[in-house]
């Protein structure tokens, strides 16, 4: 299907069904382009082959989107918006150090895993980001580093986290494994999402306690 | 420096100094390639910015090499020549499998925290190889991931490992952790490449055994 895409008249007065038409086919663009990044990656898909795909008229993509790495920054910031929201909430719990962990890689993995496409583009093509949007992203993973940091430290002090381990090398084993979700997961396999978080939670809280 | 390289005239007598030259040049080939690749991501690095910053005449590069991805994949097939050499070794030795996984542990970590350039292009861009020689990473691989499968099922069978654990989610958490180290490793941080691999070991083990 070929469609014509409504013009940007600046000036306008844009209609309620407009508004709603155009943000309706801005969510199938990015839909559309996060398939596309996934399956060829991000530098062979030009922001023309995604309007082809949509059936759009060469050149009315750009009535959604203005460049190609602002689609690739909203997918990915999609996927961050679910981890920021799910990360203040443990946070703010009142838990203790080693129940906000186990909740927080039970969480993040079956997230991962859940949303495919989406983690697997944030983790294979974060690099293609503009250098600032690279260190907003480096910035706000360093903030949910630290706090792991943390609580294993605090659960080292209180004594349920054994005292004998490097705490910033697990926090990096934790964020690797609980990452590497999106390689493999397939939806289809044996094991859910939510089934994976536990059995990681399992190995991981098995290895950091004080036995 | 500008250089011109030596024309490939078919027919003629190589003499062995010349040969030793060329040979030296690719060795620098190769490792300009990695660095480029590695700084500047290997879709936006072309064959002939790597002449230009080997000081080749424009042209000359092709002398040394046929195609910008069989550079990609000398570069990773090296670091995998070194993967394949211990893998074996550790495969053909009559340790306990729990003794395997732990030196498997130890060895793999280090190794790519070693050598941070190619284990790095190896995991972000192996996807830019062609179809065939992913495959057959994709085989390789498989290969290393059924053995650690069968170390840790047997040592299920011997009462060394949970029993309650899934052997092939605790395979894929090792691999993920493991090959992470390539993301914050750095070679002037406070820990050694085989520091590392030894916390790493601590973790998975302690998560692992059987209490």
């Amino acid at each position: 299907m070929t469609e014509h895409a409504e013009p940007a008249t600046p000036g306008a007065t844009t209609s309620n069904r407009t508004r709603k038409r155009r943000s309706a086919r801005r969510e199938q663009v990015l839909e559309t382009a996060a398939r596309m990044f996934f399956e060829k990656g991000y530098a062979a898909t030009t922001t023309e082959d995604i309007g082809a795909e949509l059936g759009l008229l060469k050149g009315s993509i750009y009535y959604y989107i203005s460049a190609k790495e602002d689609l690739l920054f909203e997918i990915v910031e999609r996927y961050h918006e679910d981890t920021r929201s799910y990360f203040e909430r443990i946070l703010a719990s009142d838990e203790s150090p080693l129940d906000k962990l186990r909740e927080l890689i039970t969480t993040e993995t079956a997230h991962t895993a859940t949303n495919l496409t989406r983690s697997s583009l944030f983790y294979t093509e974060w690099r293609s980001l503009s250098a600032e949007r690279q260190q907003a992203i480096i910035a706000e993973r360093a903030r949910h580093e630290h706090a792991v940091l943390d609580w294993i430290r605090e659960a080292q002090r209180a004594g349920t986290v054994r005292s004998d381990l490097d705490p910033k090398i697990a926090t990096y084993a934790i964020f690797g494994m609980v990452n590497s979700a999106y390689r493999w997961f397939r939806p289809d396999g044996p094991r859910s999402a939510e089934e994976i978080g536990v059995e990681f939670c399992e190995l991981v809280l098995g290895g950091l306690e004080t036995r």
